[in-house]
């Protein structure tokens, strides 16, 4: 018999926590896990899945506008934002009574409680003030949205996790940040009908992404009526007596807006998680240290998902935890691999992408060959909307390997979900000229285009 | 200077016979292409692109339908036929432009004539009852709709061709075939609204594709108020006094339909082209017959596209042309690869396809491991509407190798495209297990389906 309460503990009952933990409980281990707040955690709860819930009620405006260019005239309508809400809190509490239930299935012991580190073995559950022990602890408690609280006035603002409680739809926003989750955010609000002005202190939206795609949703944005003020940031907000806000730019102008959103990045849970009492180091971002198997420095405790700092992706942190049961409780050691993930950002048009970015690949490797198509997706002939459609694939003039693969457009997630395939298994450009073309479709201009549209040599564009 | 007016005459203005045209021409050899009709053949004029366009026409009525799942209220929407019709014409009439001028540009002479051959070397144009001659001939002639002839009554009936053309949609339909084209349709008069019957002899619609998909299709269809009756024929089509017809099915059954639809097969475009006189053998069925590089039984004569009975997709014809001029024009002789070519069918749901079905490949390999996933698809999980989405993975148990890959469910076709890239570089199931998942989507089903649903042992289920 063991001289612990549990062989393992868990903190935090998102994707990643919740997967160990069923894992394990499965495998016949007793397991304990603890959720101060609702098991789902960021993806289910406050991110990825009521986000495309939004991202989907806010596309139907412009399904209503483009359905007259197929002859279909619609009537006056109406958008109504609690109807929304309500529909979208019934799912995700549905969604959290699945991830509830699995983990019940396997055996694991659920415990509603704020849990901290008291020790290498022991945990507080804060809810009872009760102690545990476990032989091994598995940190999952996740990240939160920066509150950027040195600006002057960041009380006033809400992050994305108020959006998705808002009492009422806001007539205007003021968003500040460049990066996907201030972008789809730009995107389902301006779906909905609200003015929005995305503020950004870099060069251009979505840092890290591949250029072409950056500036062809940048003007798609434009087009649909976004503000988009890059090279600039908010240096304070203030309430108006009647309730709204001002945003006051860095560059001298005053925005009014009903609300003012925040989307500055996120930082790791571990303020007051007792990481020091357990000897669990933390980096200078305030992120747990990992080695290669998601082992913290100390000995019996592991960590994974957006709490490390590692990749803050849903999937990821579910293949770290996969990787944990394997290295702790299979005698599998194996280590998460991070090469080659596929991403999407919800954007409006949608991006999808997977390897290495244009410059990156300039950089790493010197000699590509780019294969780019611009298209007006088929739907958009009709009805008349300029919305263009961005394929790019960047291939290694050397060995001739598909090294990135870069869409913009409808059904972009899905198609670079499968782009993943191919890229994580390194076909080369002719895997792709040997497959016959789907007709019509949008992705058969990815089997079609038989010369490049330019090359790269020595790190420089030599043509095109 | 050469003897023959023309290097080569190509006849037929279709996908294949353009791409062949332009190819020829650029390379700087004298080209004549002669079409009867409008340039861009089957697959412009009236197949793919404009049945692709009344597609998304037909969509937006379940689209109205969703948005209440998603706090829109849509006023009374009404649809317009004629205007879907004009708009689709002026869709078409720019592509057959472009068409046009892509030949031009390239050099080749165009011809606006019925050709048909009158020697080895020898054209007729029937517009100008002029004879010209060529060094080599293409035939590319395309195929057209059956015409179901024998059927008393074949003449009240329409098909595809002038689905495209009625003066008013249809109150109800009754359609004869269990084909994509039969299926599209239905689906196509479903969304706008008319009364579908579908008529089709064989047990279920879609013969050749994964069983799964077909049941799976026919209950969604169902759902949506078609009715299908398997296993039953027309024999017989009246008009009635009032203009409306009556369907009499070999079952007994008389259905009273506005329109009655055949969509029964296509047959290839050789009733008095004149193959005999130039020494073109065709086949049984009216096709001609050609070997592995296109060439006709006529030592000078090619055939490629719908004419020659292969696999009749616009985008194996224009494989097809490309493979001609690479052999006989560019001294590489270039057999067509047919193998492992992705389709979809534009149904609703829609389906998306590569390799082999289940059954083919219990049949071929024996011993399969088979992943399949069934599950709602995010939109409608707050739609309410009961439709699912179906992934199936058909993996060949001795190799690993993903032998098949089938979809049915949102952008299916161009899941089906990148499909296609991953089946037919023979990537394993490994392959897709590597692949990080991409959050939310529906494509990350197939990179997560990490134990087989059921396996075939000896092409015969043994568990599941």
């Amino acid at each position: 018999m063991s001289a612990f309460d549990y062989d393992l503990f868990v903190i935090g009952g998102g994707s990643g926590g919740v997967r160990a933990a069923r894992r394990t409980a499965a495998l016949g281990h007793k397991v304990g896990i603890a959720e101060e707040y609702r098991y789902g955690g960021t993806c289910v709860i406050r991110g990825c899945v009521p986000k495309k819930l939004l991202v989907y009620a806010s596309q139907y405006s412009e399904a209503f506008e483009d359905a007259a260019g197929y002859g279909w005239s619609v009537g006056e309508t109406e958008f109504d934002w609690p109807s929304l809400i309500a529909a979208k809190d019934r799912e995700i509490d549905r969604l959290e009574q699945i991830y509830r239930r699995n983990l019940e299935k396997a055996g694991a012991e659920i415990l509603k409680s704020r849990a901290v580190l008291e020790g290498p073995n022991q945990i507080r559950l804060l809810a009872t003030d009760k102690i545990v022990t476990a032989e091994r602890i598995l940190i999952a408690a996740g990240g939160r949205a920066n509150p950027f609280a040195d600006m002057p006035g960041a009380e006033h603002c809400i992050t994305s996790n108020e959006a998705f409680h808002l009492q009422r739809l806001p007539e205007s926003i003021v968003i500040l940040g460049g990066g996907y989750i201030a972008v789809e955010f730009a995107n389902i609000f301006l779906g909905l009908g609200t003015a929005v002005t995305l503020v950004y202190r870099g060069k251009e939206i979505l840092q890290g992404f591949d250029d072409d795609l950056r500036h062809e949703l940048h003007q798609a944005m434009l087009r649909k009526g976004c503000r988009i003020v890059c090279e600039d940031t908010l240096v304070r907000v203030d309430q108006k007596a009647d309730g709204r806000f001002q945003a006051h730019l860095r560059g001298g102008e005053c925005l009014d807006a009903d609300e003012v959103m925040l989307a500055v990045g996120r930082q790791p849970n571990t303020i007051d998680l007792g990481c020091e009492k357990a000897g669990v180091e933390l980096d200078s971002k305030g992120a747990i240290k990992v080695d290669d198997y998601s082992r913290t420095s100390a000995e019996n405790i592991w960590s994974i998902g957006d709490i490390t700092g590692r990749i803050q992706l849903t999937p990821v942190a579910i293949h770290e935890a996969m990787c944990f049961v394997d290295t702790v409780f299979l005698n599998k050691p194996t280590k998460p691999d991070f090469d080659l993930i596929p991403t999407a950002v919800f954007s409006q048009p949608e991006l999808g992408t997977v390897g290495l970015t244009e410059a990156q690949a300039a950089k790493d490797l010197g000699d590509l060959d780019i294969f780019r198509a611009r298209f007006k997706p088929m739907r958009h002939t009709l009805t008349g909307r300029e919305e263009f459609m961005l394929m790019k694939l960047v291939v290694d003039a050397k060995t001739n390997v598909v090294v990135g693969a870069h869409i913009l457009g409808p059904d972009a997630g899905e198609m670079g979900q499968l782009l993943g395939i191919c890229v994580k298994a390194k076909l080369r450009k002719e895997d792709f000229d040997r497959t016959m073309a789907l007709h019509p479709s949008a992705a058969e201009e990815l089997v079609t285009m038989y010369e490049p549209t330019y090359r790269i040599r020595g790190g420089a564009r030599v043509d095109g």
